[in-house]
């Protein structure tokens, strides 16, 4: 903790960076085909929606997380990597969260950036979704977490190496207890 | 930083308190009396929408801010020293949100909690709310943030010294820029 | 009934007026005044949910139906008189949505229309509400009944002078059981 | 019209069945599985928010309408002539509506009802939905129609042989224009 500048700790949200992958929390229902789609994104809806309107939103891709590549994942981490914010959201499909997180983990040109993940289990677009609650706690996270990538779900920060997702129960959990 | 308990910055949520003292986060629709009116708190569902069911509730009112007495800060302020756990986030009406910060803020016996308040511009059970937003940035500041009393609005957490409502933009502020 | 033309009662919808007055249906909640208060009718939002776009809709007036004059009974009228179509709903304030049917059924001049008011015991914007069925039945009883004043709330079509509303219960219900 | 019985056009709703079947209207977000499913239908909600709860309410299956078979026309058409309601509701999938339409029309023993099917574009359940719109036109059409086999989608009441879903659009339309 000594080695980190003052300003890894703040609550300076003008300088985070909000980036879009898709997964569930963005996903709405085409009333003519029947099925879940990407649109567009609904960040921009959920920031305004709790008046957090500072944040830079940058949309990469609109990916079920089962339909990403380790391309996609390269395409991520350089999104990380030129952003000029120092605080990075990553909104992300929860199937393979915690591969992205281990991917960007493993990048050393971002020690010196906040990374967090989060997703949604039902689309925002659908109601009683947790989505926005996700979102501002990952932001809460950004704003307040020390170098490092994590993910925010269930109201809980987890570390990128010590996650999981628990499929039948739809949830994260901690693999040590 | 060097004299806080390892224990102060943790992601353990299961130690942390919800109290409910009311605010327009928690107001619904009388469709008998075309009024908002408080019925029960609907912070229960908002957790449960997250997936994030493992804190305990305690409602101690359901008051409009506006209408919140300093014998009703003293109440809010016991039920916090009585707490056994050590972070607690405290659902509050936006227009006194202030007030209750300083009064806790001000109790010598708090000096070892972390106590953040939130609340809501628009009704959680109106739909388009930020009240999730808002719960989800509480939760994590009480886990991630040291001993204090601290506002979460906006995405952003506010020091309770350090903040102010602008009520002609509904959105708040810092008081040093 | 042998004296109505054969067009009185036809499925055609495109000859429908749908006349905006106000009531709760159209009340959305000012996050900044923390009052309900109207901005612009839903009306159209609510026709293209339903995919049931081809109706005119003219805003008359955006009041509480509590604050309505008969200055106001008259404007509803003389847009009914001088619309080109036979067949109008209008949504209305549930308070005195007796008072305006009572009013309308009284002009000579209105013999050979179907009018059918309807509302919602609460709004459209707050979600949970009973606007969309409402609006619903009021278009549904305009395309199939005969010249007449009625309302329809409840699922149910009353006639103009055997309605009243129940206000502790908040439904209609006949004069004449 | 001088051949019905006076009872066959009324706004009594005491009598009216509402049968479920299933189809879009019914659907629900399965937040595990991250599909479109079944679980129980939400017609007594939708009932319940218009305040129209006097209606008996009947789930004779939970089906895609692409997945009935004539075996499950048979049972809806056996239930109709089982029900000592003169006026039916019927919620089915859009897909094969028509079809279950022609069906029930074909029926000798339905020819004393008034069988009016509906149903949704997007379910009740995501929100945004034409459902509670489609229910209250069905509810009305069923109240004030003589006997008959109806569809009503779009505001518009159709009759059985008269209609096809515009699938590339998503909305009913006549035949015979």
């Amino acid at each position: 903790m000594k080695d980190q500048p003052p300003s890894s700790i703040t609550d300076n949200q003008s300088e985070l960076l909000l980036l879009v992958t898709g997964g569930t929390l963005d996903k709405n229902y085409n009333a003519l085909s029947g099925e879940l789609e990407f649109s567009s994104t609904h960040a921009p809806q959920m920031l305004s929606q709790a008046n957090a309107s500072l944040h830079s939103v940058q949309t990469l891709m609109l990916k079920d997380s089962l339909d990403m590549t380790q391309a996609d994942r390269k395409t991520i981490a350089e999104a990380c990597i030129k952003a000029l914010q120092q605080k990075i959201v990553i909104t992300h499909g929860t199937d393979t969260m915690t591969d992205t997180a281990h991917y960007l983990k493993a990048c050393p040109e971002l020690a010196d950036k906040v990374i967090v993940l989060t997703g949604a289990m039902r689309p925002f677009m659908l109601g009683d979704s947790d989505a926005s609650f996700n979102l501002g706690t990952a932001i809460m996270a950004a704003n307040l977490s020390e170098n490092g990538v994590y993910i925010t779900m269930n109201g809980i920060r987890f570390e990128a190496d010590d996650v999981c997702k628990n499929k039948s129960l739809g949830i994260f959990e901690r693999l040590r207890r």
